[in-house]
């Protein structure tokens, strides 16, 4: 079958990362790539962050490969809104888990699965001007909560993984984190019988443990900005945001992009590291039920890390272009 | 003057380190302890979590050391309603700024200022069975930022720090964190004079830095639970909470405490590290303008420190009244 992926380059790297990426993949399969427009750039030419074709043909397409945006400050919007592209795609698109594997191909190796749709991104924000505060509201649905936890088990199932580790802040938050909790609980009585360890820990808990002891997690299940913040501190243990992929995935689409941002400082320079992207390209070749390619490509990422082919950000001295090439000469030899 | 304490030990490993800090204390200076109760035990026996005479007594003194408290499960409670003690005293006395220095007394050093009684805190959460969603109310008023950023600026001040960095997730939490980083923009301007460096950063990048490098932090200042999970993230760094104290200071009342909790699993045994509420004993000191007794206290627990006197979770193999003892004599050589 000839996959139909759509393709978001976005702004600053992502326009250097995504077409990197395309060229490994065209090594791996025989794709169809549909290029759509989304960002501030998209935003500055027609107005719209995310025009609704965007939206359409990502609707259209088999998986959807995302590059990075930049967010513009709020005194460069003249007073015009500004739809987040990501945050838009999450929400059409009900894509409600967010998987982001941390590992560095040595010692450590964990997976941290958010909530995507919900919690303090649900956008119920608003500013009383007698009171003079502001009120956001942390939205955690019964729903919300069941289906994350259920993805969770299964991711683990999976992937062999032996642990799932449900993290939250119920001490405070007694009722929403309550709620995560104990659907929680009740989830893992479903999957009793394949004897996966559960157990839960505070978020701020867990912040600590991530650097003191990542080894003792697994798979992470939370919600949506507890993995934001998690997710990224743990990047932090595997030399920054240069070797972390995401995936969002809802029933029906699926929408894979490095966690990293557009990074305007480094863009145009040719020195931005493909990896990240790379690898969400592999969690989508899984996706799509390629699995041996996922894994082929995951390897040649591996061997080309280990033996120092990276951009500064690693360590190394290669250029983008250059890591890509290593790539595709890793994964020809399989 | 004699001052006054209020001491709470709570449970746990409170009632062995609380015990160790006021002897300590007693080498410093000649105060008055009055002894208060509060925790999971003290609701058991009294029905009350927190009884009145408790923050009546606390109010009178001049400051109140707090050791640590267990929070019980919902499960143990029978229904009843337990009020968190050292939440209700930070919103009942408005210790409205939470310090938090992390320092392992060699190359990291930076403190965390924390807004301590609004946020996702003020306890405005509510379950709605028609919906099946749980909804919690994050709070952030004008008069909140306005004094814990001016706290921040005016410890930078005094304590010669040269960064303070506001730390939000304005991209996402436009109305709440938006008016967080506008204000600490416009308090900065008040101390343009003093030429204190002024930044800010996204709560997950903050998360990934103080992992990759903190030493670009000197004082960060930020919201009641993006600042829970940052300090314990940071004391991971410093071999975890053993040696991470705090204060909560408002305009008229000052309240000491360990970051650690009770940690039931080894109460008892003596083994608990006294270090992280000997240190918040030195801050109640400075609190209390005993700056020099507060430095000669700090510079003991560096000594013990680097000399290698400290239990187990340190790497030592000395007993919580052994650390103590070291940290007497230490104080007695000044
Ligand atoms: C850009 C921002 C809205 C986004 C988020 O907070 O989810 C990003 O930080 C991420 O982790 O994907
Ligand atoms: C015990 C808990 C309510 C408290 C908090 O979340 O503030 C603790 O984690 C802390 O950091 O002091």
């Amino acid at each position: 079958k000839k996959y139909k992926i759509c393709v978001i380059e976005g702004d600053g790297v992502g326009k250097e990362v995504i077409p990197e990426t395309v060229r490994v993949l065209k090594n791996l399969g025989d794709f169809q790539f549909i290029k759509e427009y989304a960002g501030y750039e998209c935003f500055k030419k027609y107005g719209d962050a995310i025009p609704s074709k965007t939206v359409e043909t990502a609707k259209e397409c088999d998986a959807i490969l995302f590059g990075a945006v930049t967010t513009p400050k709020p005194h460069e919007l003249e007073g015009k809104v500004y739809r987040s592209p990501i945050l838009t795609l999450r929400r059409e698109l009900d894509l409600y888990a967010n998987i982001r594997p941390i590992s560095n191909f040595r010692d450590i190796d964990f997976v941290i699965i958010r909530e995507n749709t919900e919690g303090l991104y649900v956008g119920r924000e608003y500013y009383n001007p007698c009171t003079e505060e502001a009120v956001a509201e942390r939205v955690i649905s019964k729903k919300g909560c069941y289906r994350v936890v259920k993805f969770a088990f299964e991711y683990a199932l999976k992937h062999h993984r032996k642990k799932v580790t449900c993290v939250h802040k119920a001490n405070v938050l007694r009722v929403t984190d309550g709620l995560f909790l104990k659907i929680f609980y009740q989830v893992s009585e479903e999957y009793k019988e394949y004897n996966i360890e559960v157990n839960d820990y505070l978020v701020d808990t867990t912040a600590m443990y991530i650097v003191k002891n990542p080894k003792i997690f697994d798979v992470i299940v939370t919600t949506n900005l507890f993995g934001d913040i998690l997710s990224d501190e743990a990047s932090g243990l595997i030399g920054g945001l240069g070797l972390a992929p995401s995936a969002n995935i809802g029933d029906r689409y699926g929408l894979f992009e490095p966690v990293h941002g557009s990074a305007p400082d480094i863009a145009g320079k040719g020195i931005a590291n493909p990896l990240a992207t790379i690898l969400s390209g592999a969690m989508m070749l899984y996706y799509l039920g390629m699995k041996k390619e996922s894994k082929i490509l995951r390897m040649a990422v591996k061997s080309v890390v280990e033996k120092g082919y990276t951009t500064p950000d690693l360590g190394g001295n290669l250029k983008t272009r250059e890591v890509t090439d290593k790539v595709i000469e890793e994964v020809k030899k399989y």
